[in-house]
């Protein structure tokens, strides 16, 4: 469950965005992004590297560009790193944490359960915003979609979960991979958790979760919603792995910056 | 509109399937659809080449194979071709006509308005079965969904129509290209025809569409519906091309083998 919330605080904002790069699209998100908190905001950026150095995206200009005053950046290689005093100190006075990876595991298997996780879970319902880009996104659900299969139609088996950092239990976040592949990743992924809505990012825009539970896009893609609120009829606890999926009766939206959404109430907002 | 029914008749079965070839999945469709039609059907197969021959696939022995008393197999080259006597003998003493091409604006423009699109319309509406298959299946519709764009988000010009032979006006169909980007295509093609709804269809899967306007799932894959009668919100209107496009309160249903939905009622059916 998310942390409770300080009776006297706001929770932070809940920021899933895709991909961030260094390109002029992601710098315009960040700095809208960046616009949201307190003026010249201190910003933590936790990025776990895995095999290969070649999915790391040094954002630390593209922050410092769109009005941060101070960015520290911390790689976390393995699980000691997280309970690294002067980086719990950080988290303690940040009111931005980025929380990047080149895949959802990799971050959430090196962070959960350290004291590193529980800072930013008690920063977050004190009012600290944590913003996760691309594969970071996924982790700040509690039920964290890991892989998806391809193509629009869902398989069983075409999702799999694990733990996430849990900030919020309304929504599963599609990571990406390939965006187009979307629609059978989060129905697949929706069979097996009715309870969430589905939430699926293009680069370089973002759900923005407010303390209110309503969600707004910001930046120049699409984010699309799905809400199995009302689904009917689902086959699959009856499948051998790859069946197609059959699932009916799925409210879906197709949101563009602006647009917002109550999470709460389910509703597209006018 | 479709063709006015006769009175003491039932219109033939309206079949749209995802790409057809010559595998066994393929083999296994055409055997069961088949068995949908009198013994032994007569069978005419409405192909269009264009600029290179690589897209065309020879389906006659599977439909033997399937279960086909005579298969006729003709080639469209020009427009005149269409009106060959010969041809319109065989689709009159037909139960079965198949429409093959590469892509959907090949075959429409070779037949649209001419005497054998004409004959198509009345026998189906006689009784005679059609079945478009993978860019064919487009050319069913009144509004035929010719190209689209790529990707899980709608843009504006992302989806573009013709006419089409007409056969039902209920569904704009997505005739293929990445099946990964139906959701995209799908949806900007909705927002310019909010009347219809959208199918996507899986390659060698059908959606067989009854006298009666339901439809059932027959074959491997998946066919998604898209319903957006409920549709409360579109900017399409507004929108510089390839800008995303906001569209909310869509119904979704993914449909596997067996499962039947109501065209008229627009519900799943238990």
């Amino acid at each position: 469950m998310p942390a409770k919330l300080a009776p006297d605080r706001n929770r932070g904002l809940i920021i899933a965005s895709g991909d961030i790069g260094t390109d002029e699209r992601s710098a315009q998100l960040l700095g809208r992004l960046l616009a949201l908190l307190a003026p010249q905001p201190r910003v933590v950026v936790l990025g776990a590297i895995g095999g290969s150095d070649d999915a790391d995206v040094d954002i630390e200009p593209t922050l410092y560009a769109a009005g941060a005053g101070e960015v520290r950046r911390s790689i976390v290689r393995n699980r000691a790193d997280s309970d690294q005093r002067t980086l719990l100190d950080a988290i303690d006075h940040a009111q931005l944490t980025v929380l990047t990876s080149d895949q959802p595991l990799r971050l959430s298997t090196l962070i959960g359960g350290t004291q590193l996780a529980r800072a930013i879970r008690r920063r977050n319902a004190e009012g600290m915003a944590v913003l996760g880009a691309g594969a970071g996104a996924a982790l700040l659900c509690e039920h964290m979609l890991t892989h998806g299969t391809e193509g629009a139609t869902p398989r069983s088996g075409g999702a799999t979960f694990a733990p996430g950092l849990g900030l919020t239990n309304r929504v599963v976040i599609d990571q990406g991979g390939h965006e187009s592949d979307r629609l059978g990743r989060l129905l697949a992924a929706l069979a097996l958790n009715p309870f969430a809505l589905g939430l699926g990012l293009d680069v370089a825009t973002a759900a923005v979760i407010g303390p209110d539970n309503v969600l707004e896009v910001i930046g120049g893609g699409g984010v699309t919603i799905i809400d199995p609120a009302e689904m009917t009829d689902s086959n699959i606890a009856d499948l051998a792995p790859g069946a197609p999926i059959r699932i009916t009766n799925l409210r879906l939206h197709a949101l563009t910056g602006g647009a917002r959404y109550d999470l709460d109430f389910r509703r597209a907002l006018p």
